[in-house]
């Protein structure tokens, strides 16, 4: 019996208890983006996760399930299919699932899987609404509603431009509620975006407070590449040097700044509009 | 000598460095929203905060600053003017000041300021873009990036209907980036919303997956009150049925919903991109 043919019927096997298990240590290395980047595996917890991850193709490296957990029907259907087709699947008891689950409630069915990130190379500018740079984002609430946003508008993807957070942080995939399966993902620098650009068709267009063109007043030629600013620093002088369009998102009242989140989405809006008006 | 003329002059005497001081203990007790309520008191932290505080007219009760991490010009002003003008003032070591504020960089101002509700009969519908009503908001970040997008577009504030996080609360003030200070907020239940409703002169426009009418495609009349449902369950049926107007923002791709914050947002611009557009 082969290594993958136990684990795929550890199903049927006594339940992991045990805090000190390879699993669970393999799971504690996956909170940490050290941990996530050696590996290049990350954590998924609750139905919703494993079937947009399953719905979208991801690679499921290990099925996570605890059966007395495990009262949504579609959770039952994940656990009971994907060790069928060969996904490598773990029991654990209830108790070693919740204190494993950040998930309030916990569903009992959780999965390890591969990371994916495209290249700069392999993505093309046209297919979708748009793609979406973004410079240095900081916060895991951020980047995650920026590809759950851009995933609504049927935006292709998120090119993560310098030093941001890790999209396969548990924060960020939760809150791009299984959205981050659809997006596509990059991380380059800027100065191999800037040397893309100058190989590729689009528009980049990129958002500024000292910009004079207002965001709405614009008709915008496709393909669009969105570029978006640092939440505490905004696009970098270089980085507004290669748009070929700056726009500004107008504020009135004591504000001086949009999350970057909502600008982001804001423009993703005002893209799916205008796309929408020419397509009737 | 009475005992605000003894805090005022604190600034000149010893600072405090003792963790088991009074103030310290009542910083504390801000921590927690049951001290908030109890005190209707909220903590503030640097410059920015500060500065919006004054600016927008809040009842600063105390100011506390630590000079020796005073390096920002406006935060020296503050420390210095608001003292002269008979505001409490006490100073902390920067040891102290630092296990205090949550900031990554101390800035050496902070204050307690006095919480601001409205009521229902003391607000006017019509007066700016409009009100946005929400449910049960569960999220710090979302309910302080309403209320800074809020501020951005020139809307009047928030109406809390039933449970909703705490819009003192550390992290909401935060995340709105002063707005807090500038915008209305009222507590209130669904009930005594719909009693309000009937007896004032706007249109409730509510967003809702289920709705048919396109938010884009809408002509909204003035003045506006928004319903936002909460994050997990959208509006609820009561509330769906107060509504003149229920519109759905439309979404492609896998997503089945946006953040509330998004929502709210992508509403917010296209009331204010539909004003905008009607003062040309």
């Amino acid at each position: 019996m082969t290594t993958t043919q136990n684990r795929s019927n550890n199903v049927r096997s006594q339940p992991i208890s045990n805090d000190h298990h390879p699993l669970v240590r393999r799971l504690h290395a996956l909170q940490t983006r050290e941990g996530r980047e050696q590996a290049g595996l990350f954590f998924i917890d609750g139905v919703r996760f494993v079937a947009q991850a399953v719905a979208n193709g991801a690679a499921i490296e290990t099925l996570i399930v605890s059966p007395q957990r495990l009262v949504n029907p579609l959770g039952r259907k994940l656990a009971r299919t994907l060790p069928q087709q060969g996904v490598p699947c773990h029991t654990l008891t209830p108790d070693l699932y919740d204190r494993l689950s950040r998930a309030e409630e916990p569903q009992g069915v959780a999965a390890i899987v591969r990371q994916q990130w495209h290249t700069l190379d392999t993505i093309r500018p046209g297919r979708r609404l748009c793609w979406i740079a973004a410079e240095a984002i900081a916060s895991s609430g951020n980047l995650g509603t920026i590809l759950r946003t851009s995933e609504a508008v049927g935006g292709a993807g998120l090119i993560l431009l310098g030093d941001a957070v890790d999209p396969y942080d548990p924060v960020v995939v939760r809150s791009t509620m299984g959205a981050l399966f659809a997006q596509q993902m990059v991380r380059t620098t800027l100065a191999e975006f800037a040397v893309w650009k100058r190989r590729r068709q689009f528009t980049l267009v990129g958002t500024s407070l000292t910009a004079d063109l207002d965001y709405h007043a614009v008709a915008y030629p496709k393909p669009v590449v969105l570029l978006m600013g640092s939440e505490r620093k905004g696009l970098s002088e270089e980085a507004q040097a290669l748009c070929d369009l700056r726009v500004k998102i107008p504020m009135v009242g004591r504000c001086d700044s949009l999350n970057v989140g909502i600008a982001t989405s804001v423009m993703l809006y005002e893209l799916f509009n205008q796309r929408r008006a020419e397509g009737r």
